[in-house]
């Protein structure tokens, strides 16, 4: 079992209970309905890779007071019963008949009154993660009770991270750095990027990762095509920049950074967008305050890959960071959420280099009274080559 | 980029979508709208681990004769074009005011008549990949067209394999065969559960997978308590029974698959059960045939176990495989799903042991006209014991 390892204390978990019950109030929430791997983990500590196979659905419910209720399949019963949940309700999943519904239905007409509001995420960045159909049956069972969108009162709660969170956190990001010191031995001139991409994940499970659940990259002359590409088998030439991005797990944290090489040599257009990304970055690390909003880091970090001449590319420049890849909010001109302490965040200026090309760089911070914290090590501030 | 390994050739995407629009003819449907990694790839050939974001969401449209649309965040735009298609529409995701939904609504509504019918996967093993507020909004945008489920149009073509996915399965499933040959080499007494998970995902990244999407597993005294739990750090003990079950994917295609170690010894019950398991996988092996429904496949699994004086444990008996760790049918005794030629199967068969735990036993096969070819290398026919 996988107490010692992935569970946090009690009073953590309560903690974020009692955090969401006053966020629910403010929203005159009853209930709140988790469905996601992310909220079920937060509010439960119930970790597993299960969330792989869609064939079943997972519910847990927040009272306005009280201790959380899971309603779960019956194969998830006895992991759950590690975790500091402990009305736990089960149905034998798969069931074509009726896949949780009517249990789900009956605990929260107990939890809810039939004037009162259950909350579900249904906003930016939100899954319900169940079949819609159910959610159509289940929003007729629940009738007259009103059913409102709890985006916001979950994501003012999740997004401030507790230090145990950001332990976890910069736990994820040092072994993605060691993984990015072995770089050099793994990638190279003539070495093809499918070989790079799995002798990495081998680097960062060696590391210390307990899986590996993103890895993208890319590869190309000066810059790279895209950023979301999985590897082809192309050999790296000399004079390719070569981008490696991680988003590895520990204890249920992600980390998400890259890490820029040139093969053999770089040319000096390059090397100063490179020199331009790594300023920008540092501009941010330097005059980041709490107090700021989201559209203000995309516009310090533009303004600087502007100012050395340098034009920027990619929508968003980073975003929020934690039991997910990415979490709100997102550092582009639209969104004007207040950047809050505790925050922990990407930054991730882009900049378009030639062909169409591109070339990002990328670090994890978590924002103090004072100013960002680095989770990651920082970037080399010139572009590192390999041979 | 990507397209040497993991895309398809066009005919086997044109026949996708050609059976897709014969499916969606007798369901009287104009356009299909497909939001998950799973339908999104077996129609265009887009994969991406990006995916892992839940940030923006994804559309691609199938309409009733033509080639599919995609409507895409920009980010995707290079990578989808490097698939066979063509018509791709993309808007500056994530948008906060409308994060492509006006796109979205423009493209049905030209797409599907106002008298016309929108399908949408809705049931069982569905999930709607977008914000619930956002398809809230687009219903009322594409009215008064019908939107209805499409869940069986779509499972009645992905759950028949073409010969080049049962070629991909097929290669997940020789390649986790030999992460599984190492475990003697990984795995035996004393050594925690924690490294054992990590050096076998390191094995099968080694034996070729391009990620590990599922490991989970378990040991204990002659069986585990549960079969979805990440690893522990308590070292194996001396009559330990070990299960590793992974979800290794590559070009895009799962296997899953378990096997079974006894640490230094196993006892005669623990042997017993394992023979058990082996016998009713080989009834099913044996005795398969299209036509039969999954319900069958239960009853002969449980009726085997029984017939050898073991008490069969778990709901779900198998299911199907390949674009996702588990797909539709499932081998229950509530599934009447007709088994048909080409379908990817998993037989797993489980039992109680002794203190409420279990141990179970899976094979990886396609359904051919005349039964069962095995996918995965037989597991050993008596218990391999660990050193």
């Amino acid at each position: 079992m996988s107490e010692a390892r992935h569970a946090f204390a009690v009073p953590e978990h309560q903690r974020r209970c009692a955090a969401l019950q006053t966020s629910m109030q403010s929203a005159g929430m009853d209930a709140l309905l988790l469905t996601s791997p992310a909220d079920i983990f937060y509010v439960t500590g119930f970790l597993t890779r299960f969330w792989e196979s869609p064939a079943r659905p997972w519910f847990v419910l927040v009272p306005a007071s009280g201790a959380p209720v899971a309603v779960i399949p019956s194969i998830g019963e006895k992991l759950m019963g590690t975790t500091w949940i402990s009305d736990i309700r089960t149905w034998d999943a798969p069931d074509p008949r009726d896949d949780g519904i009517s249990l789900l239905a009956d605990t929260l007409c107990a939890m809810v009154p039939q004037k009162g509001r259950l909350g579900i995420p249904m906003g930016p960045e939100t899954h319900l993660r169940m079949p819609l159909a159910d959610f159509l049956h289940l929003s007729d069972l629940l009738a007259p009770r009103d059913i409102s969108d709890a985006t916001r009162v979950i994501q003012q709660v999740r997004e401030i991270k507790s230090e145990v969170e950001v332990d976890r956190i910069r736990a994820s990001c040092r072994i993605a750095g060691t993984a990015f010191e072995r770089v050099p031995d793994i990638a190279g001139y003539g070495i093809p990027l499918d070989h790079v991409f799995r002798d990495f994940q081998v680097a960062l499970l060696a590391a210390g990762a307990d899986w590996v659940s993103y890895l993208a990259g890319g590869a190309g002359p000066g810059g790279y095509d895209d950023v979301i590409s999985p590897a082809g088998a192309d050999p790296l030439r000399a004079g390719d920049l070569l981008m490696l991005d991680t988003g590895a797990v520990r204890q249920g944290y992600f980390c998400d950074f890259d890490r820029n090489f040139a093969v053999r040599h770089a040319d000096d257009g390059t090397r100063r967008t490179y020199d331009a990304l790594w300023a920008a970055t540092q501009t941010v690390l330097s005059d980041l305050r709490p107090g700021m909003r989201a559209s203000d880091v995309h516009s310090m970090l533009t303004g600087s890959l502007r100012a050395s001449g340098v034009t920027p590319g990619g929508g968003r420049l980073g975003h929020g960071l934690g039991i997910t890849l990415t979490e709100w909010p997102s550092f582009t001109p639209l969104d004007h959420s207040e950047l809050r302490a505790g925050m922990v965040l990407t930054i991730e200026p882009g900049a378009l280099t030639s062909g169409g090309r591109m070339m990002v760089h990328e670090e994890n911070i978590v924002l103090r009274d004072t100013g960002p914290e680095l989770l990651t090590a920082r970037a080399p501030a010139t572009l590192p080559v390999l041979d």
